[in-house]
C-alpha cells in the first residue's frame, strides 16, 4: 500500500484515549484530526474558526446554548465560529475533525481535557 | 433531524452525473464536495492548493507521473500543491473532496469535464 494513503481503520487501531485528538493529514495549513470520545465534554468555543466534525461511527449529540445537534456515522456537521458547543457521545464514537492547524480541543475553556495539539499518528 | 446536518448518503441521492462536484459544506474558506466519478479524468494540477479526497464508497487510482494511488472506501489522500494527477475509476466510486473555495475540477488543464464551480445541494 501507498505510506501516504490515509486508511481510517487503520489509524483508529493506533489509539484508545478520548478527547485526545490525533492528526492524520494536513491540507495547506489545515489539519484532519481522528478522536474518540465518550462522556460530556466541555463548552467551549473557538473564536476564530469554523470546526468540522465528520462521524465515522456511533453517534454523538452536539449541544449548543440553542438545542443540540444529532450525529451518527456517515454525517458531518459545521460548528460556525465562536459558537459555543458541547460534545457528547454516550457510546463510544469515532470522529474526523477538520481545522486549521494550531486549533487546542478545548478552544477558550482550558482545562482538564486540554490535549497536546499536532499529535500525528 | 437538524437541517444542517449533513448526511453522505441523502446528499449523494441528489445526483447523478460523473465528474461535476457538488458543494456540500464550508468551513471558513474552504469547502467539501461530493463527487461521483466513473473512467479516466484528465491530467491536471492545482497550483496554489493542496487537494483532499476521501473515498466514501468504491475504488479509485490517482495517476501520479510517478507512479499512482489506489484508495478505497475509508481511505483518504492529500494530492500536494502543483503535482499532476489523474483519478480513474473503473466503476463508479463516491468521494467527497475537501479543497478551498474556488478551485475548479480540471486545474490549469480546463477541456470538456470542466463543471460549474459552487453548486450546492
Amino acid at each position: 500500500m501507498n505510506p501516504f494513503v490515509i486508511n481510517f481503520t487503520d489509524k483508529l487501531a493506533k489509539f484508545s484515549d478520548h478527547w485526545a485528538p490525533k492528526v492524520i493529514a494536513e491540507m495547506n495549513d489545515y489539519q484532519f484530526k481522528l478522536v474518540k470520545i465518550q462522556g460530556e465534554f466541555v463548552w467551549h468555543s473557538h473564536a476564530d474558526t469554523d470546526e468540522v466534525f465528520i462521524l465515522l461511527d456511533g453517534e454523538m449529540t452536539i449541544e449548543l446554548r440553542d438545542g443540540s445537534v444529532q450525529l451518527k456515522a456517515g454525517e458531518m456537521y459545521v460548528v460556525p465560529k465562536s459558537v459555543e458547543h458541547k460534545p457528547v457521545a454516550q457510546a463510544e464514537c469515532k470522529i474526523m475533525l477538520v481545522e486549521p492547524c494550531g486549533i487546542v480541543n478545548t478552544g477558550d475553556a482550558g482545562g482538564a481535557y486540554t490535549a497536546p495539539n499536532d499529535v500525528w499518528i
